[in-house]
């Protein structure tokens, strides 16, 4: 997206800078386009009986050490720090406030971390043998990856709303294409000019360039990208996903069937796909084409 | 509230314990309340034209330094660390990760932290000159206290839904005194059994307990307060805060006549009031008096 987008966003008040790159407040016209896509989204799956759960943007650490997060994605992640020290430490604290020093250096890990996609807290709770036919779930929550830049398209702190299955291999991956094909249907109906692409999870380092190359020969995961501008690099506002058995793993889920479960979850970011019809429309939704508006806010 | 009310919450599924006390998840029951409630103090609030506007849950350090905070509440603060060393410390990770050592103290600590009120991140966007009649607003963003525990009214991650004012010191006590009525009505409108009291912050160490004495002798504070069952401690559901000049002072906001802007903010955690109807009637907001639902869900 270009400086001038950004630019519009900010003049027009539908974002806020808040004082760090990356960081925006929505205003309130923002947060209908955002509510506007739950519910479409949230309709689209009503025939899927899913359990809508929401999960806090703060997670317990283990689950980045276990399902792999730590490992592949360590560039990404936010942890908590605490200052738990006491008067001992809040002296300390004041001293260096009071220089203008790093304070925050002198606070002490926890088990605490933030939530890198919605569905991440999800999969713990589902240890154990799972229901025939599987287990369906309709996510969201507040996500951080640290990725700073000027592109609003790429908040630190933005939201995730995923359709996640649990159970066999074919319905897993049934899962991930049934709902490749129904955002392709709910973005394009937004008059969205989008594109699907085989993708490769942004994998850290020298293994990660392997576990990418595994993960793109196996067609593992799809993306559907948008260009704000035709000169942009198109960027993905949705992805779709076949975990093969990595949580089954991680978490000791079971199929009904006693197997390893498989895993499929089908995201988008919610601040991404708002952005999108902002950009190719007008930055009021007020006068987009009518057939947008009416299944936004039917 | 009891470990029965919490062990109620969990075996109905309306929360979902994800491995850490004081983190939960949300079900849609839950958050059909949520929305319901929110819904409820947005028609409350309409004759106020505030500008609605959601903020993220990460916002920028230097507000936790400016607006004192990190004075006052250190042991309440969550900061923000990343893990930026490259493949250098990747590689320390993965061998702490294997040890099962603590790798998050690995970490630096970042210009990031957690809110702790959804209202934190708006005053340095309102430095400089308010215009005539000062500036309203409604906030809604995600919130991180440091108070673990088991009790479900005090999540370490919920949400915060807040009215502010910023102008001449009259309005914005007029602000807070209109709004704590306002809460007053519409949380008795949910059946709930309320008192109202003279309140402070719970302000760090032995200085604090002087700012919380002037705070109290002030009549600055008012809260809504709140008991699950008879015997339990009664707990402020909603705050309703007189801020003085003090975010004047933090950010250099001045009112339309040149002087310095006073602020008041009426608050109320999501979360916790959420859950007093849930602990007055029934865990199923199906089988509430007839009244509720349709105030909530009108």
């Amino acid at each position: 997206m270009t400086n001038d987008f950004r630019a519009g966003l900010l003049a027009s008040g539908l974002l806020i800078d808040i004082g760090v790159d990356g960081l925006y407040g929505r205003s309130a016209t923002f947060q209908r386009v955002v509510r506007g896509i739950d519910g479409l989204v949230n309709s689209a799956g009503a025939d899927q009986h899913a359990a809508v759960l929401h999960f806090p943007a703060v997670i317990p650490r283990f689950v980045l050490e276990r399902n792999g997060y730590v490992r592949s994605f360590p560039d990404l992640l936010g942890s908590v720090s605490l200052s738990q020290g006491g008067e001992e430490l809040h002296a300390k604290l004041l001293a260096r406030l009071e220089h203008g020093d790093d304070w925050a250096e002198l606070l002490t890990s926890s088990d605490l971390a933030l939530s890198s996609a919605a569905c991440q807290p999800l999969y713990p709770t589902c240890s154990g043998r799972l229901p025939d036919g599987g287990r369906r779930f309709e996510i969201s929550g507040e996500c951080f990856r640290y990725e700073p830049g000027l592109d609003p398209a790429r908040m630190l702190a933005f939201r995730q709303h995923e359709l996640v299955h649990l159970g066999d291999p074919y319905r897993a991956v049934a899962h991930r294409d049934v709902w490749l094909e129904r955002f392709v249907d709910l973005l394009s109906g937004l008059g969205l000019a989008i594109g699907t692409v085989i993708a490769t999870d942004p994998f850290f380092g020298r293994t990660g360039r392997m576990l990418a190359s595994n993960q793109r020969a196996e067609t593992l995961k799809y993306e559907i990208v948008f260009a704000a501008e035709p000169d942009d690099e198109p960027k993905a506002i949705s992805s779709s996903n076949y975990h093969l058995d990595h949580f089954r793993t991680a978490f000791g889920i079971e199929s009904a069937s006693g197997d390893g479960a498989h895993t499929a979850c089908n995201g988008f970011g919610v601040e991404r796909v708002t952005l999108a019809p902002l950009s190719t429309h007008e930055l009021d939704p007020d006068t987009w084409p009518p057939g947008i508006p009416s299944r936004l806010w039917p």
